[in-house]
């Protein structure tokens, strides 16, 4: 997810809003971390995870590096150590830490992060009228990247409290036994529809060009499948048949002895809890599953009698005018419109992993220089997911929007949505 | 590639003629391995590779297992403890022993595996009048099965060889300086094309169901990427440029220190070498280049402004009908047929990575049972290659044939063909 | 060094005295960390190091666990959880966090740990007059464990600060040319000497019982080998003849490409660096040789024409009497008391490896129970270092004291003293 | 064990007597191994065993390459690339093939490396009377080294079937309930005693100098612990009880899974069975226990309330002169005759660990040239074993010899012997 910046071409964009813009994104970072102390946001818990305190420093670096070192002249930099850093992968702009070191980070300290993030804003929004649209737009993209941390962010700290050597108890509470709404399966035509980005709103490369596939009929979930119907997949013994399981699948299963999604535990009443909110709650039936990884969505869905949807039938489903069936050109989502006719739960709720590996669309064009370099650097071993989270930041949420990790990846907010 | 072995609904085989072929087909294994002791059959060089020994017993206990005990009442196993040890990963026929134990199989020694294999034929040939279609179908299977272990053992042992103590000496010779025929762009049309097998021929079930796609116009290389422009590459640093690479390209070539293809060597006067036919030769610039991963594959296609083909661009320009454009319905391709327009060296040469991630055709159906228990097992994580190799078997190449491997295999005969 | 807490029996002990020790060497690790933020404090480099936090933390745990909650009624704990979470590795006590989540250790707070000590120490103190002279042993021991910590302080926060994303600048400086005395051999005469503790004092408990042992004449170094000696043998190719390496340290040299001591850094001027004090400085040649492992220490002596002392011989050579030649029965050593005759840097320099594996002198019993689970658990795959280095507390350091560590290790002050 | 190759000076040697015992020698290593096909004798199970056509070749390589070719002018070697091929680790003489590659050696094949055993013997029996008493020296350790190998062979082919995929089956039989002699304890008294080798049979270097010693009074055990002593502890949690274990013991009984000696397994009727001369047998109680590490004989000596014997101690043990307490001056043990009284088992059984790290006697001096070149190149992280085992060449055995493995070492032939 953290690796698709570069955007396609955009109309002008007003500075002053993208000042207003920026001032409320960036303070909805501090806001997010304003719980977690100086050394809760030192924690690295895995490789693949970072600080808090890095996800803060390493978003501001980006708006450093890419806005006001190549377009204000004079710029001082806040501490020239800081270019080597914070560098999160980006090649071309030399070399960086190696990713495992990033909980080695106790200098600079969180004072000395949020200094910088006050210098650095404070020279953006000084000098952000004076910018052209083409430094408009990587200051966009620089907003969008920080909506990315601030959903890692969340993920990550979640994912080092769990591992923190001082779990969290579990706390007595009953389930409140909601009901989910009744799934049905929502009937799509065949035919050639058109998937991506096109029009003038924001949106990463890698969501376009806009372009046309074909479909065959299809039908697909009206809703993320449930904790109380991936727990039946539990019971019918879903984590100790192999047949029902993609050979690396049932190798990482092995490896890693899973049998529940992630951040599960179980008492001695065998009743299972979650770690939600930085303590254990009871699972509840009526929830979408989450914390899996696309093994356990594809061996749920084969266990189902069903498939995980393609990513172009994701969207087609998804973001369908209620009238016409298709998306209107330039039509871009806005969570509070109207998705497709009875697809609930796109947005907001959890990431569903679709059956596409993530590829590059016909026409993909990777943007020239650092900010472009790595464009279609990750399209390889991943799975593209559609929708959000329930941590995905509202505004940043869009129909065409591509998230992607590995395939055995749980500690993203992800679910699963069926297909047949 | 060693994973679909389910094929299609077949009409009627004549079971004199499937004699007269399973008695050809077994012979070559002998023929192929007969330069090897019993030594060298031994020998397992990493996991991912089976000593020749293993490939000749456990094809046999496919048709022992499939076919003759399900099917000839009365049958005695040659030894009741093989259906264990041969047993390569289907679950549903029990546990089966760890895939790097392999070489560890002295006993039973390739003279019993001999017997063993002539036991097995025996029994097939004495019984195949009796066989009904399902199980003639299965037998064809056992073929199909059989050649590509055919292939297997080939690669695998010259991997075996290269990794023995006593690496093959360098062997003084000239080059022949033959010229490569030059590349040129075939324009295929954008527009719905039919992809997939159809038809009375066999073929494993992931090349079907045949489907439509939609594709947009595009071009694809004449032939393959040769030696002598894969090393214009490597002199302008192709293996010193992370911005060329995947990202997990770029890990992997940094982790295994590649700088030039797998089997390469360079002498004191910087002279390329490779191993080929038990010795070492010097590289010849007009061959195509080989024993490559989908990683470097990559890099040299963007490198080269291009990219690779998708296997549905591949599949359409390499069976179109030479009049018409596209393949004809139920048309099968046979090596000796023309392939489409200018299209040259597909089958024979290397195989061919494409751009597409190795996933399941539109209404693909697992079959039932421990012999398509694993259809879909491998649709993850792999990439397809198309065509086929110099040491694939003839009668084993079609234009619909899907084989797959992970990005970063280089054991295999593969190679590049552009298109953009 | 952290694993032998037992002490050999004891006289009386002054509550009085042991309080103002108490309190001396607990405000003691408090200034040692005072220049350290909270995150500095949550570093955690490598497995075999910890936190300063934690070490902060896991003394104060000891005083809880061994002193006050068998000993003093109605003590109410810190914080129930500590039990489990700061346990090192005391299997009696029940189960411990693995070694390595130290570093995900944000909670409890260091301001929480701060209350911790106070809190402990506070009940301490308050209770010491009512504490029997078992208990009073036992804080004792307390103490030592506590300056053992001290010194991991030091080395495990210089092993982390060298590791992290910033690394500590070089910074411009003169050598200053200080001339290291002459080294001389001092004869030691081979008969029945005595080694190990006895007497009032306190001592470890590995250090006893004291004991007869013979030795043959020999020779040893009157001081430590000097960073200007060694650099001679890096400049004859030390570090690049097997012939003159153990095995094992070969291969550890070839596996962690070892070609200097540790926290050396060359410039490109081939100006050897060090990190001291948390910057870079020139390599003093007068200076003794610090931070390398047995196996550098080993190799240099095979180099130099000599050999590494066994710990009898350096004990007997470091405490002779100068008088008497050999240690009054009952000495014991005191840092600012006279060494052996000519015996220079014996103490306070750097740890120096003896040829000794670490082993049970004979007669030594394990003491019952959770504080002397483990006297005899670590003897084995260690060496005894002898003396004590620039950052052991003074008052911790004595003549019979036996430090160990693997032959691998490079992070702790560790020296060379060769004999013959 | 395979690491010291140079004996003490000895006197004349007669050519026909060595010669004489060389023949008979170099047949054993084939009688040995005439049982064994060409392909088990490629096995290689875990690098730190090696195949048995490599032991075959390596053994004779040694004297290749120490005996023929510094000494017999013309000499013609039989394949110029074995010089590399089989060094094992003699750094001196060049590079040398990793040793986890040996299983790749197809080539040469068996034929081929009895071919040039036949070769090399010849080579040596031709010119043995022209050979000056060093060469005929560096023989005869050349034919103690192939002894040495010969024990090795049996180890390591043991190991390599135990895991191949065809495990042997359980063979029904009665254990025979013979019983063991009953233990009782030897006193041997304190003070000044001898050991290491001198006088002019031969002894590898490591053996000596003969030097004194001092020991407190101590007792041994008057014979090895058996089955069923060991199943006791197995029966009291020996394997679930850290505090009897030592730290790197308990680390590895967690990571390996041990619950019982190696080689056992339990049948369903909790039957314990062992692995012997290629199958299965029920594991007899009054037979020395077999196949443990150096953690296991030291965690059980602390279960008893004993511990292990120093390697001096061992020694002064077993070599006393029956009338005399002590070795006779030159006194060279032969297994025939008389060790010390009461001391059974000494020799022959199995090898016993003692508590001594290998380490160096005192004047130990490596000898020159690449045969001497590692002489304590070993001597790190290995614990001696005394006395030899079912498997040691008879005239291999004697007082003096130090044999010494890691102390995680199970595929030796190693047992207990305990001391108080």
């Amino acid at each position: 997810m953290s690796s698709s910046l570069v955007q396609i071409s955009k109309p002008g964009l007003s500075p002053a809003l993208l000042g207003e813009r920026f001032a409320d994104i960036r303070n909805v970072s501090l806001r997010l971390t304003a719980h977690l102390s100086a050394e809760d946001q030192m924690l690295q818990s895995m490789p693949d995870a970072s600080p808090t305190k890095w996800h803060l420093a390493h978003t501001t670096w980006f708006f450093e590096t890419f806005i006001l070192e190549p377009n204000v002249p004079g710029y001082q930099s806040f501490d020239s150590r800081f270019k080597y850093l914070l560098n999160s992968y980006y090649k071309q702009l030399g070399a960086h830490p190696n990713r495992s070191s990033r909980g080695l980070m106790s200098r600079p300290s969180l004072e000395e992060v949020h200094e910088y993030r006050a210098h650095v804003d404070a020279a953006v929004l000084a000098n952000i009228d004076e910018f052209d649209s083409k430094t408009l737009e990587l200051l966009e993209i620089g907003l969008n990247h920080e909506q990315q941390h601030q959903e890692l962010i969340t993920t990550d700290i979640k994912h080092a409290l769990w591992f923190a050597p001082l779990r969290p108890d579990v706390l007595a509470s009953s389930t409140e036994g909601k009901a989910a709404p009744p799934m049905t399966w929502i009937d799509i035509e065949g035919g050639i529809h058109s998937i991506g980005h096109a029009g003038s709103e924001f949106a990463f490369d890698n969501e376009g060009p806009r372009h046309e596939v074909l479909l065959q009929p299809f039908k697909i979930a009206s809703r993320a499948v449930t904790n109380g119907e991936y727990m039946e997949f539990m019971s019918d013994n879903g984590y100790r048949r192999p047949e029902l399981w993609l050979s690396d699948g049932w190798d990482q299963l092995c490896a890693q002895g899973w049998v529940a999604p992630f951040y599960w535990d179980k008492d001695e009443d065998n009743t299972w809890w979650h770690f939600a909110d930085d303590r254990m709650k009871p699972v509840d039936p009526s929830e979408p599953v989450c914390h899996i990884s696309y093994y356990e969505a594809d061996a749920y869905a084969r266990w189902a009698g069903a498939r995980l949807p393609t990513e172009a039938e994701w969207e087609v489903a998804a973001v369908r005018s209620p009238s016409r069936g298709t998306m209107l050109e330039d039509q871009v989502f806005h969570p509070q419109a109207a998705t497709g006719e009875g697809f609930q739960q796109a947005f907001g709720d959890v990431w569903e992993w679709t059956a596409s590996p993530y590829t590059a669309y016909p026409g993909f064009k990777p943007a020239a220089g650092a900010v472009g370099e790595y464009n279609g650097k990750f399209m390889c071993n991943q799975f593209v997911l559609r929708g959000g989270s329930c941590v995905t930041p509202a505004s940043h949420i869009r129909g065409t929007y591509r998230n992607f990790f590995p395939p055995y990846v749980r500690w993203q907010f992800s679910g699963i949505r069926l297909a047949k």
